[in-house]
């Protein structure tokens, strides 16, 4: 632990929810840093906040606590739980699907649930909707600390047992790869794919030479073209495609400062695939 | 005093505003600890920023100062003033409403106006718009860091003459309570009522058990239905409305993972009446 | 330098890319203190960035270290730089345009080109999009920590050949100033041209006096209508529009609670011109 809190929820910040969450770490311990991941992740999606775990944990320091709260369900039977990563990482976080990526990609260690009992702040018993003031942040701020350690935050559960979300195992033949579109670099509109750099490499091909991308909404042809493959967008033209390397080693794709999300209404999830073909 | 500063305005993030309030503040000591309540204040709307305060200040360390800055008024006579409330936060704002929440339920023991010959920033002027940058977040630094003690904020005012937008006071019968809605919780679209838990309680409505719920927009009825009163969303389902004590203690209602705002097109404001109704 | 970075991005702060950048300058360094300027510039607007970055640095500490990453030419030719300014602040950023407004109107006494082999993140060799994570956050943190001197950042370059966007120079007659509307403050809709507060008092007119105020969008006119001239927006009534002087000393134009731009469907940029004439 390095006294370190890094939030991200799907509250927003346009009213006091997160302000409360900081206020609260700050109570436990006036010491504690406090930063963020994000705060508008779209509201209840629980793959996306998995996502954007996966996509910057890894360039924080060693002991850092992540506090993840998208939580639709606040109230059921989800356990609260803090995971630790492979590379020394605490993720608070409702057990709903939020540790996918880091339980596929990285690796967990360990599990512990949240014992409600030592681990919710006091005078809260009559509050049932906002966890992430009450339980989570809280919790967080503890552990950052060193209030409590890891064993005290509650009973261990098997890393076995946590819930994970679907994901898109790629298609590999001999000349081509399949993906899902995961997820967008949302400001500008580029397609980030599950397929990686590494799948990708065995294909061949050279930058600056053109390829086969090919996207379907579920059956549907939505897009095909052939794209150069490139190391950055200055490689093609303004309002020229490129596929790339994406900032976490998977395949994208964009338009050169323009949005392809946009320019060809593309969504995201494992009902839009995108297949990658050589041209021989 | 904790070194500790909670900026709030209806500035937005989009320009350089708040980040020059910010640098104002380390300019008058770097050691200073900068946290945001929100800067998404519906612009001039001092309810808002009010209630936004009522809804966090508590969750932050006693000797916090938040400065809020919603100032329709800027240049005019409305004077600028740092209130001390009754749990040891000091609030720095203009006196134009934003202290009403505070000054109602949790309660101001002391109120001083900011002496601008002292406690405004040198060269500043010929600048007439920005209080915030210039005597706000100047004054909230060096109230923060000891520069200067509470009562060298300027001379000493009544608490009885803060200004204090109307608020509803709730209307009680043998079985119902009518209230206004306050406000949402924006990014879920719940309804935060005025009607407090403590007021609710009294009609003694069971977990699980349906009450009646009346909404009018002055005098056109909008919504009229019975809805199930639960702890938490989880209680009903995926889509189904519910009644629920929300995290600030008063009577929210809201759709399970959808936005009752949205669905029934539901305003916030003393317009906005809300009936509970026990069904006998 | 002070161990203080202050971010600027056209990242917005939906996804990871800002976090990303955060974890990497506290990987260099856990004591560093991390502020925002703002990641809503528009996406690949350069001028934006460059004036945000005029409007805010001033009133940041010395030795503060801004990380300003808006960079369309990223993967391009375009030079990775450090600048230092004339009040001891330092700007890393591409070298795009995004220094225009702090060479011209504050002053920058050196710049030095990032070196590449020295100054970026280990193993990011493969990742050719972002460089705010591997080269500019990466340098900011060590330069802020003083892991690296100025020097030490690369081989210096000529403050001559920084490259700089074009800026309007102001239309001087006896009784009239023309300018360009450089950007608005965007939440309140206000315009902010690039007149200056000393160019105006050069025309004599009162606070409360009356002047003649013309936009057009290339040749059409937009708007012309007498507008007071005064200290504060409180100083009309609501509605009513005022031209005023901003609080980075140039000449605005309002509506008192309202918003100008919108009213008027006013824009931004060299095309979009204003005449402020003296009614005699």
């Amino acid at each position: 632990m390095n006294n370190t809190i890094v939030f991200q929820s799907d509250f927003g910040l346009v009213d006091g929810a997160v302000s409360a969450m900081e206020g609260v770490s700050l109570q436990v311990d006036e010491s504690i840093k406090i930063h963020h991941l994000t705060h508008d992740i779209t509201p209840y999606n629980i793959f996306e906040a998995s996502y954007r775990l996966f996509q910057t944990v890894e360039y924080w320091p060693s002991g850092t606590v992540f506090v993840s709260v998208v939580d639709p369900g606040v109230g059921s039977k989800r356990k609260s739980v803090v995971a630790l990563t492979k590379d020394n990482h605490y993720i608070v976080t409702p057990d709903n699907g939020t540790l996918t990526h880091l339980s596929k990609y990285v690796g967990i260690t360990a599990i512990r649930e949240i014992s409600e009992t030592t681990n919710r702040r006091k005078n809260t018993e009559a509050s049932y909707t906002f966890h992430g003031r009450d339980v989570y942040a809280y919790t967080g701020a503890r552990l950052a600390s060193g209030k409590i350690t890891f064993e005290e935050v509650g009973p261990e559960l098997s890393v076995d047992h946590i819930i994970e979300l679907p994901t898109f195992n790629t298609i590999i033949t001999d000349d081509s790869l399949t993906g899902a579109i995961d997820i967008l670099d949302v400001r500008f509109g580029s397609l980030w794919t599950s397929i990686t750099r590494e799948e990708f490499l065995k294909l061949n091909i050279d930058y600056g030479q053109r390829l086969e991308v090919t996207i379907y909404n579920n059956d549907n042809l939505v897009y095909q073209n052939t794209v150069i493959y490139g190391k950055s967008f200055a490689d093609v033209r303004i309002g020229a495609p490129i596929v790339y390397v994406n900032s976490v080693y998977r395949m994208g794709v964009a338009i050169n400062q323009g949005s392809f999300a946009k320019a060809y209404n593309i969504g995201v999830g494992a009902q839009w695939t995108i297949e990658l073909k050589k041209i021989s």
